[in-house]
């Protein structure tokens, strides 16, 4: 087991990566304070993963609450469900929540813990890629809004964080995929090595190669962890995780939360941040061409949506979060290895990076 | 103008309390970072003050967002009319919301600001008593729950509170009873003292004398900050505050949200307090007398409702945020000026209390 510290003074918290973690009770009941524990999960994990999980957590009163599967319920109205579960059950506010699932449960689990009699303990236990090496660091929270994602959410840290990292097995390949475009971010934004180290190890990780997987999940949980320490409320250079992300969010509201997984809209976001920074000439088209084929070789669709033209991703791109008083921000790459978040580009250059026909660019590199 | 300074560190604010702050540009600008605002008010408040305010903050760009009033209200459904007028006016993370009303007002605009993108800055202009002396101080915000009151919400700091005295003039007299109510609980719990001048200008607090109204707001809030001051989270001290509240809150719930106001519950909940701690023998007879007959002179109702016994309490006290692991703690009184909380006290006693013939003994009271 590998145990990586995230260090936020009293908010401190530990994250455990390796394999079969869901049976040990050590990684768990120093972090639950009170006999009252909340396991929210999803239809699709509920029968793979809860019961050992409950196994795990014997004689602790445990409530599970499963929620339907999909980021289309990453809504208010399935939070409540949460709410009434813990409500229901009389859980007091020295309960602890504990997320079992992706992404989506580790946000909302992690948002009804801040908010359920304003904040009880919570633990996250990520089951997917994506959610091992992202979202379960950090302490962003929340549910989408009608009018955009993650809209609505707080800044809550957890307890700990467990990584079970043999849950993968039962991840669906595209799913794993999705992760892989969050991991090689962090070897654009912040670690050329670790981009390097990835170039001779995707096949593996995509064949779940144990400790390739390990070894990728604890240098990207550092980067981020690094990145957060330094900036708890993104207010600078936090921002740079968002590479790929402010194209990738107007591509995931314009085609309807679900239809692409995050982590794809986020490869054809950083596609897209590849091509501007190379049109700004912050980077060359080798160090683009290196950046836009690890994605593919990762399986990742990288190629944005055909009908979306810059007055699509304009549209979206205008609520982002990193818009300051109406002016756009969007984070760039200096060079493979050092992300900048800017808002001083020249406006054609953006319309221009919208513009282009990526699908002919990806055929190009492919023929080279 | 009288000021405050609540000491929180780097969440520290200033509470402004006076005649006309509604006009008092300076009162706002400091505290408003970018140039969107949002005022968050309701159909009663706004006829009465909406214009005002906005004249003041001519030049910021202004979005009334007018809520249906009431503590019906105060609800999810009603939340999200905030988060869409908030979105339809694309407001950004630099957006300051400004809550113009009274608790139900401030607590859930408090609470949008602090979801809303994960947080943005919050200005309280309470306008009842009740949320002068109160509800804008201390960081708590929230909505409820069809399963109880306030479960959902969280601790969220104003950048600045501004009270403006002059609102109280439109103020319903049932209402400004309600908030002398919180008044008198200061005096109870902190500050006997202040329970003796309470005892010399109740009239003149009813008669909304200028003078007399902004030295109970300034101890009230002062006595506040002092408590919310060494106990941010409601660890230990800070539940002092919630003398009454739990058996009020369980008249609150029984009856209906809104049916009893908050403060009417909570002089009820806290003549149940009193008669308590003087069982307990804590208290002699007179100085439970002199707080029953403080609560009846400021115009509060200081009988439960006759249809309340123990076991409807006990039913809503299970789920009260003063249980800890089960057990039920009460906020009772040591003697006048000095609150106590605590779990150690004889079952029996409790029950005792909750079967006082309370409309008997105010009757008593009333004719020595
Ligand atoms: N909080 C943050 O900092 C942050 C960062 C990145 C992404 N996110 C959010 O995370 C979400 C995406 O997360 P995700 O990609 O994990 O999606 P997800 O939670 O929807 O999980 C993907 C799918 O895999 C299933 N699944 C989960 N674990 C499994 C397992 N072990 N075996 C088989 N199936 C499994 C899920 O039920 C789901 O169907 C988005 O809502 C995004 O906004 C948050
Ligand atoms: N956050 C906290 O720490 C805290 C503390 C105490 C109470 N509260 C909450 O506060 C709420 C009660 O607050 P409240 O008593 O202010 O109730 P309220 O907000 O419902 O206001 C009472 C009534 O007075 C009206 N009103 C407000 N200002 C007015 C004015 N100047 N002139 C005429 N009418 C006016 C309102 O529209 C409403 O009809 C409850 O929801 C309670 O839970 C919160
Ligand atoms: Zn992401
Ligand atoms: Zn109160």
């Amino acid at each position: 087991m590998r145990t990586l510290h995230v260090d936020l003074g009293e908010r401190s918290y530990p994250i455990f990566i390796g394999a079969d973690l869901l049976g040990r009770r050590d990684c768990f009941s120093p972090y639950i304070a009170g006999r009252q524990v909340a396991i929210v999960t999803n239809q699709t994990v509920a029968p793979l993963y809860l019961q050992r999980l409950c196994d795990t957590l014997a004689g602790y009163g445990v409530t599970p609450i499963i929620l339907p599967d999909g980021e289309a319920f990453k809504n208010w109205e399935t939070l409540q469900l949460i709410f009434d579960g813990l409500l229901a059950a009389r859980h007091d506010r020295r309960t602890t929540v504990i997320a079992l699932g992706g992404g989506v449960i580790g946000d909302m689990a992690g948002f009804a813990a801040a908010c359920y009699q304003r904040g009880v303990d919570f633990i996250q236990v990520p089951t997917t890629l994506l959610s091992q090496v992202d979202s379960s660091v950090g302490g962003k929270t929340g549910i989408n809004h009608p009018l955009g994602k993650n809209m609505i959410g707080a800044f809550y840290q957890p307890k700990a964080v467990v990584i079970d990292t043999t849950t993968l097995a039962t991840l669906p390949a595209r799913e794993l995929s999705a992760g892989l475009a969050e991991v090689i971010k962090y070897g654009l934004i912040c670690d050329e090595p670790f981009l390097c180290w990835l170039e001779q190890h995707i096949e593996a990780l995509r064949a779940l190669d144990a400790e390739a997987i390990s070894e990728a999940v604890e240098r990207s949980c550092a980067a981020k962890a690094r990145v957060v320490n330094a900036d708890e409320r993104e207010t600078g250079v936090r921002a740079t995780l968002n590479l790929g992300h402010t194209f990738g969010h107007a591509i995931e509201t314009e085609m309807g939360y679900g239809v692409w997984l995050h982590g794809e809209a986020v490869a054809a976001g950083t596609l897209m941040a590849l091509e501007m920074s190379h049109r700004l000439g912050w980077i060359d088209e080798r160090a683009r061409n290196r950046g836009i084929r690890l994605l593919q070789r990762a399986g990742l669709p990288v190629v944005p949506p055909q009908e979306m033209g810059p007055e699509e991703f304009l549209r979206h791109m205008a609520v982002d979060k990193k818009v300051l008083d109406g002016q756009l921000r969007l984070v760039l790459l200096r060079q493979l290895g050092e992300a900048v978040v800017t808002a001083d580009y020249p406006r054609d250059i953006l319309e221009a990076t919208l513009r282009t026909d990526y699908a002919a660019l990806v055929r190009q590199i492919g023929s080279e």
